[in-house]
């Protein structure tokens, strides 16, 4: 006679973090209307190259690509992929390798798989990007989020390391700050690796989306680096390409095996049309992407002189953003982002994100806001329902749900 | 000063068996005009419905495939698959989800991190598939493989489960046996896992690959067991589309929340416009790939003969297969099969799979052959090549490398 003891998820999948964006998802489903200052993406299509490239493929029968192939990838990306490094991010690539992967996500879990033992640590700045957070969850080790300032201060996060710290984790330009990181802060983590031993992952998926003055700079440009740091990139956001599932990495050549194992398991190789539509981007939408970045700066102003106008209101920016498509907004409210955020889902039809997921605590109210999906009349009212279900909250005072 | 110390791989990654197929592929490379008898994938392109709908994508600019879709899958193609599901293969869904992954490898992977906890076991009847074997690792977890003859006898196999097991996994058709298992066998170890509380993960890539008398059947057909079983199934096999990395499962409906986790951390979704692909394979496609699969049979016919013919040779099936597109050939051989490969490819230009990657000990020799990729006077010359260096390898008596 059967048990009635079904089996049930284990307790380490038990306690990794709630994914944010489903349940935010489910939630717009179910009001029509909702405007997005939520989603992490552009609202641009992918170059034109990559639409004929993929023509190109389809007519002229490219039957390989309906087979597996190298498991790092297709050697012609690989090759645009290393010019770019090395000539676009200055990436000392001597002792590193490169490996493509369906989304930068899929390369920070294999890079997560292969550095964890059970209890490794991982120092994750506050605020972070919680697929890092989870990542390191699933690969058995802890992540570690420390409060060492919105711009890192280096001494903060030195102090954090442990006997059992393996890495240091940094996002620039940041998701989901939209702060760019000056170069001095982020060498200095870089050589606090160094020294101690440790890796440092760099997450550069937004390093088109600069705004200010500050420069994006990758810190595995540093001569010697290479062997110390990963450096992550995706296809999802300058290119428009979130939908392909297409990132990128470069990390020590000596992990070129164990990376090989877990990509092998995982995904075997990465999806081979969607390589050529890579390549077509490289190649050829470079001009095109930096253009459509660049007619975003008025968004990315209107973003700051909507905000800098709301001095007097109960809100305001955690920090000035200067990069990525996304600003973080705290709310003088007694709830915390995530009630906040399904209310204003709910009764405004505006989607924003609620900072718990990027590891404000419960007693802040903060919010992270993304311009990239939005412009024109759209986002001018997207702003008016916010600001209206803001000043609600903070009127009638919201309890946590 | 810089230490010296980098910072590497960690201990449970390095524990994790070494995937035989990028190797195989680096020492194909390197011996050109090598004909393969390894690949586990079929020669012929996917559905002509394939490229029509991608081409209809592509023209009709359907933006929103560019923007990140739901977790589990668009609702088009997990609707597709739900039919197929219950009319073909005759699943209870009643109490299952359905989710697309990049690939069934991926779905696997999703199983292992959401079942595993540190020392948690998983039966793996031997031969194994090399990817579960990695993926239990990767998660954790302890592989158990279990000789209970290859078409498994579930006494050994229940007498094999201890206080940690979780799970207990069966192929069928079985890679790398070729041996397609029968009901009876199946629907007897879905009962052990009903009575021990375990999960069954039925592996049904090949479900279309039948060519004996023994029909392809689904243990998740079973009144009720949808929530203890989990059932894979591929693109990348019948429809010819392993470079478009798509698959899918059915799971117990309380592990959808688990299962997001990982899936939303590894993937966020799977790409777009390969799901595209694959609503058209499953909508228009399927009678073309039946037709593709059953001119299949001479292919097969071909193998039974040419070793059938071969009785009087130091070498023969394990067990004449019926189904995928595999068989297992034991060498009277003084080496592993491994060793026995590395050879057969550089001096006989002939790719096999060496049977120590799915478990078989070092004092049988046994290869894994797949008709798969080869057919007409290449097939002829591949076997005559095979024939040839195993005929060396036995006279001349080779040693393990």
């Amino acid at each position: 006679m059967p048990s009635t003891k079904h089996p049930q998820p284990g307790t380490k999948i038990d306690a990794v973090l709630d994914p944010v964006i489903p349940e935010l998802n489910e939630l717009v489903a179910k009001t029509p209307g909702t405007l997005s200052l939520a989603q992490g993406m552009v609202n641009w299509a992918p170059p034109v190259a990559v639409k004929l490239a993929m023509n190109n493929a389809l007519v002229n029968q490219e039957s390989s690509l309906n087979r597996y192939g190298p498991v790092r990838g297709d050697p012609a990306l690989l090759e645009l992929i290393n010019q770019k490094l090395m000539i676009q991010n200055g990436l000392d690539l001597a002792e590193s390798m490169v490996m493509v992967t369906a989304g930068s996500n899929m390369a920070f879990h294999a890079i997560a798989q292969v550095l964890c033992d059970p209890g490794d640590e991982v120092i994750l700045p506050l605020p972070y990007y919680f697929n890092h957070f989870m990542a390191i969850q699933l690969a058995g080790g802890v992540p570690v989020p420390v409060d060492a300032g919105l711009i890192p201060n280096p001494e903060l996060i030195e102090a954090a390391i442990t006997k059992c710290t393996r890495a240091i984790v940094t996002i620039s330009p940041n998701n989901p700050s939209g702060i760019v990181f000056p170069q001095t802060l982020l060498a200095a983590i870089n050589g606090i690796c160094a020294q101690h031993g440790l890796l440092h992952i760099s997450d550069e998926a937004y390093e088109d989306f600069v705004f200010g003055d500050v420069p994006h700079w990758s810190p595995g440009s540093i001569p010697g680096a290479g062997n110390h740091t990963v450096s992550l990139y995706s296809f999802s956001k300058a290119y428009g390409m979130a939908g392909w599932r297409l990132g990128y990495m470069s990390a020590p050549i000596g992990w070129s095996k164990a990376l090989a194992k877990v990509q092998d398991t995982v995904l075997i190789c990465p999806p081979r049309f969607c390589q050529q539509a890579a390549i077509a981007a490289l190649a050829d939408g470079s001009d095109w992407m930096r253009q459509n970045v660049s007619q975003f700066m008025s968004r990315y102003q209107y973003l700051l002189n909507r905000f800098a106008a709301s001095n007097d209101r109960p809100w305001r920016f955690l920090h000035q953003p200067n990069g990525a498509f996304y600003c973080l907004l705290e709310v003088d409210c007694g709830c915390n982002g995530d009630t906040l955020m399904r209310q204003l889902v709910r009764d405004y039809r505006v989607a924003t994100i609620g900072g718990c997921s990027f590891g404000f605590k419960n007693e802040s109210c903060v919010l992270r806001i993304s311009v990239g999906m939005l412009e024109g009349a759209e986002l001018i009212e997207a702003f008016d329902r916010l600001e209206a279900g803001l000043l609600n909250a903070v009127q009638k005072g919201v309890r946590n749900t």
